[in-house]
């Protein structure tokens, strides 16, 4: 589905339960869809990435966010200012690495998951990776390569759930935008 | 995806980008699933449907509704709280049948076509079905059969989009929930 160019940057504000139920709906179908849940993480964090390269303008355009000094800096515009916005809750940022490259999106509370329990034949499936991709996608628009993972998921009963962020590069030129 | 019990009803207001583009996505996926455009708004309403039997629950916890005392006043309860509560918008209700079982639902602005165009070879998508299955599967846990459709679309060139909802019955019994 291609984009409008009128759209307008105004804000409709939702509670996430109907995102939510729509959100298990698309995993539900991609379990149907392939094989095994690595096919189906890898699925959800392409369609996140497709997502997260068209999102970024529309949180550009409402944030007003300028290019962010250091990796410290965009931690926190997304922890307390883009997972706010569109998800309405503020993970924390802990666990830097000693060089600066690496932290975790601690997120107490993740709406994608309300509702739901993991069956047990896909215990290896990454529920909410769709937002891994949205990082990941999101970044690389504004000249960041990150790698993008869960290292927790209170899903899989973990206590909490842990968004890892590595930064891997900045992206000299700006590549062309476009669906993976 | 089975439900939690022990979920709180604490809200999380979001924008509706991400959910937007998040259906889309979902959209998408059915496009190449299924043969034909007739096939995926059936599936989608589908989805929905069983999204709307989900939600009726948390609906009602959330707004403290009643009974409704007729179809007058449950089309003001869809439109002024729940779409206010779940899109963010509040559609108007208009052209009541002269037996008072018939309305519809006017959104001037629907946040689930926000970025969207339909390519040529999609025109008898309807795109936002989903929609309907939600409304037909959550008054049908209330004991309302409805029929519900959309009958424009300014996805499809309309000025405006209109959802009809038709009373078919009351359900007596309490149907056991449960998918389609």
């Amino acid at each position: 589905m291609s984009r409008q160019s009128n759209r307008t940057t105004d804000s409709k504000k939702m509670n996430s339960e109907l995102f939510t139920l729509t959100y298990g709906a698309l995993v539900t179908q991609l379990c149907k869809d392939y094989e095994n849940d690595e096919e189906v993480n890898k699925q959800l964090d392409k369609m996140g990435y497709n997502i997260g390269v068209r999102l970024i303008e529309d949180f550009l355009a409402r944030s007003s966010i300028g290019r962010c000094q250091d990796f410290r800096e965009t931690a926190d515009v997304i922890a307390k200012i883009a997972f706010k916005m569109y998800l309405g809750i503020t993970p924390s940022v802990t666990n830097w690495s000693p060089a600066g490259d690496e932290f975790s999106l601690m997120l107490e509370n993740n709406p994608l998951v309300d509702f739901v329990e993991l069956p047990d034949n896909h215990s290896t499936l990454i529920y909410s990776n769709l937002l891994c991709g949205v990082l990941r996608g999101a970044l690389e628009m504004v000249q960041m390569a990150v790698d993008v993972r869960f290292v927790q998921d209170t899903l899989r009963g973990d206590s909490v759930t842990e968004i890892r962020m590595k930064f891997i590069k900045r992206i000299e030129e700006n590549l062309p935008a476009g669906d993976e």
